[in-house]
């Protein structure tokens, strides 16, 4: 048996939602001719209560292109630390956009409204990089799924509103957030200027990521895809499958947090680790005991035929999602429980 | 009838195609473990004498990584007046490498070595841009379909060499020059330094396009690639499109310049066309008399069923490819001969 | 005895100058505190009677800075092809503000409102760049010193407001144009968005420029400013030159013009000269018999203890200034006149 | 009295250097023909026996260009988390050279080999950015003026080696850690790829900047010195305040050591002053006492004829240079022990 825990990225479409790509009907979307993609654009755009939605190859495409449509270069942009704006896009955003960036120091990739407003510069003390936008990341990666209450975010949305801010979220798990929070798409359509939502993660879409905004950001946005050369073809393929994943995969994401808890309780009772941070979403992150190397754990694990990976020296990630069915998460909780070093 | 001569970016998979598409193992390419995806880029690479090649998501970012793999900012690229990354990628070169354009007034898009070697600045000369870069497309696009001779790239590349200039073909539709000028595919590989080639247009895939070079420098791609935001998934479903369209679709090319070749010879014995430029591919491009507007003769062609598109000004475009078949042909040619203005 | 007709860029301070220079009362320009600097920079906002003005080191500086103030990266700048801001700026535009040029074919270094009318694209049309601003010369470098009517002006700028366009003007050598045409500096205050005047040409100082706009604009140049580098400290020793320069050098530009037109007049009954350009200004610009090549009437020239440059391949150019006496004047007619091939 | 103690950036030439200025013999340095801008930046090579200097207006200027030459876009700089080339030049790493930074937690401003180490990322993880420059800066601004021992500046020098990162050192203040640690300049010389050092500081003159490298590297700088319209004409005036401040200036920093530290021993002293950081060259920063507002202090002191400044919230600034003299400092001495809040 081979079980892949590295990311939620490597399921692949289920036959049902392989059924309904072939099916689709297509156009050219450079055209904006594609009815399956124009279909799948105003459905995200509406479940969001926002005005319009484009439709991009990846994740990384969406948060370049808004951190462009929110930005001149220069600016600063204020996120936490582990953002994956700043560590996991190859400084896509001040080789594209030609910003930087102000770090804060969050709680588990998390950041709060007081922090941010200590971290705007004096737009008159023109010697210090303007700052230009908020990036908020929910659920966050590094910080190991952690999701945001909505009051925070609120809070954060007024400093943004007091300070000139643009607000962007970067919700490449925020499916997961919603989930596990009980929140609901439009409360974050009515905070932020622009959204980016990932199917191809949880949701099991084998590619895609949406960005949202109002009708004149998303017009601006078209350019920029372009620019990139994010501009498809025959995308309804893609949408299709984008569209399968909303209207089925959403509430099944309950099991990948009730499986990633259970691994997290496991973990907690295994000897030979010494963290287990709090699970929240998907995302299982723990520390080895000090004494047994990172890669020790991850080869004995790849030799019981268990994937999974590094997050930073002496950190370990999990990662649930819809191929890591009940059968392989038994099988990987007895693997935890026997297994010693 | 609806005959869509707009582009031959306009078609749709064959159900075969969409068999083989639906029928690909697929794994993250993101990890670079998709099996189709990987076998597509071996592939391309074999067939070109190249050593390294990866799949982009369009002609338009695989153009803007070669300019960034090929330049610095400030730099200067050569090439046509005509040419695509010019005018039609939205300023990505600028905007995303920082580079600008010596524009030659080449012939139907075509330049020769004489002139890139008149328009090479004088390096020592630092108030003048550096010339960094050669920049061929073939067939040319907005040049109505012309093709190269291969003597002429390679009096070209000896400039190139001579002055330390990178040699980049955009072959979004050098399919058809190679079938045209029975030209193959390793004469290419072996005069340029990054050769961009698109699956999307007349060999008839839904999505995509690989570009070409050494191993070192498609290392470097990876990273470009990221930075745009080109990292796709499971994109094993797009690759396969592009394995069926290698294996099945390049033979067939001869079909669309036939056609071409046919419409331009009608058109040139309809009185309300002015002038049909030489047709060499699947491409053609007249204009009308000069008191006809261009709108009206695209009105009423639409009003029987047929769209085609105005290049500029007085010059209007036609382009075969793999949906329009002969029952179409048939019909467009005996309209054009009906049609009067 | 040695003569520079280079460029009128090679002036040095005379002694009255110096004095000026010498005498100043500087501050830390930085926190805005050097009194010469600010007593400069009002003063040709008032002449121009536009808001704001800020003082550059160099032209090429204040000219990047507009652009930068004027666009996005990825717009499209409409110039004439002669352009300093393309041609003369190291890829300045590219580099610093990623913008891209449509090069209009002008009439010596000078375009027209028609031009640029058809120069604009499509902004819906979002495959081609976004034009974003219009830059003009006056006089024109390469056009060798020809000045711009006030009229055609106006219409560009009407041009400009239809569609949104900024409007720059490089007046590198604008005091040269005012002289010639006897035109107000305020004529062009009420035009254009963006105005750069150069100092340390025609008007003998040895070091500056100045960029003029409204104060919100300017007060965003502040920081465009600093991040090219351009923040001087004591620089109101370089600014009382300017201020010298203002009141006692401008009228005296009309015994350059009446040089450079004598200069030109000779050269016209010259056998070995095929073609004198017409002389407005302060530059001639003429081509030698075809059979005669450049480097040798520059060298030939060159043991006569006169220096002049290469334009470009054909084009010959010399250019008066302060530093170029009557004497020197009475001797290079008489060696132009002398001289043989 | 008004004494500005605000930064060392406020002095104003001599009589004797102004002397010196006036005096200079000039050339259009565009040109590469004034004989003082190419005597100074000859001198300062030789000084630290490095092939090539060049001269800038500004030492963000001169910073700026050694980024650029140092990296690509899209690469990361690693430094202190305190560098003036992050935190005070407006955004500049990112807006010039597309680059972003790996922020280290250093002592002082000052970071160490190990920490360099720790913070290079995986070359091969394509999905971060990659690691290309170490930025020093000496002595350390807001660190206090804190200077490096030059056996950590080799190990940090072998780190890079190792790891093919580029070397840059922010000299602004270089000229006070010579003196304070009796170093050489040959010693940085041999280090570094890159070095700026700042004329307009503690030397005293007006403006002015050099960067230091190999040949071909700074032959590469002239063309980015233009590209930031950095290229002056009749620079010689400036220079020749660089040749005077080095063959005078430096020795007199001892003076300025000297008035800092008792600076701070009479602060040390004072009970409204909670802590003083260690005083190494000419900067004091010292915090007071956590009920007394920092407003407050500035506000009395100046009240008193003293201007001083804020470094951050808690961290006042002092600056000792050229025109602070022994009067003034007996009496600054003086009220610092008399005022009470």
């Amino acid at each position: 048996m081979e079980i892949n825990l590295i990311s939620d990225t490597v399921t692949k479409p289920t036959p049902e939602m392989l059924q309904a790509m072939f099916n689709a009907k297509v156009g050219d979307d450079v055209f904006k001719q594609d009815p399956t993609v124009n279909a799948f654009e105003k459905m995200v755009a509406d479940l969001f209560g926002m005005e319009a939605a484009l439709f991009f190859p990846t994740g990384t495409m969406a948060n370049q292109t808004a951190i462009k449509l929110n930005t001149n270069p220069g600016d600063q942009i204020i996120c936490d630390k582990w953002s994956h704006i700043h560590l996991y896009e190859s400084g896509g955003a001040s080789a594209n956009s030609g910003v930087n960036f102000n770090l804060l120091d969050g709680n588990r990739g998390m950041i709060t409204a007081a922090q941010v407003k200590e971290g705007i510069n004096d737009p008159e003390f023109y010697h210090v990089p303007l700052s230009k936008m908020v990036g908020i990341e929910n659920t966050t990666n590094k910080g190991g799924g952690a999701c945001y209450e909505i009051e925070e975010l609120q809070k954060i949305k007024q400093v943004c509103v007091d300070h000139n801010l643009k607000y962007h979220l970067d919700g490449a798990r925020l499916w997961n957030a919603m989930i596990a929070k009980k929140q609901q798409p439009k409360q974050f359509g009515q905070l932020f200027d622009t959204i980016s939502v990932c199917f191809s993660k949880g949701l099991g879409a084998p590619i895609g990521s949406v960005l949202l905004s109002d009708a004149e950001t998303m017009h601006r946005a078209l350019r920029i895809r372009k620019i990139f050369g994010g501009n498809l073809r025959q995308s309804g393929y893609l949408a299709a499958a984008g569209i399968y994943a909303l209207q089925n995969n959403i509430n099944r994401l309950e099991e990948d947090h009730r499986r990633a808890k259970e691994l997290g309780t496991q973990l907690e009772q295994c000897s030979w680790v010494a963290v287990v941070e709090p699970v929240e979403t998907n995302i299982v992150i723990f520390s080895p005991q000090p004494h047994i190397e990172d890669k020790i754990v991850i080869e004995k694990l790849k030799q019981k035929g268990i994937s999974i990976s590094i997050m930073s020296k002496g950190k370990l990630r999990i990662v649930t999602h819809l191929d890591y069915r009940q059968v392989m998460h038994e099988y990987v909780l007895e693997t935890l429980e026997k297994i010693n070093f």
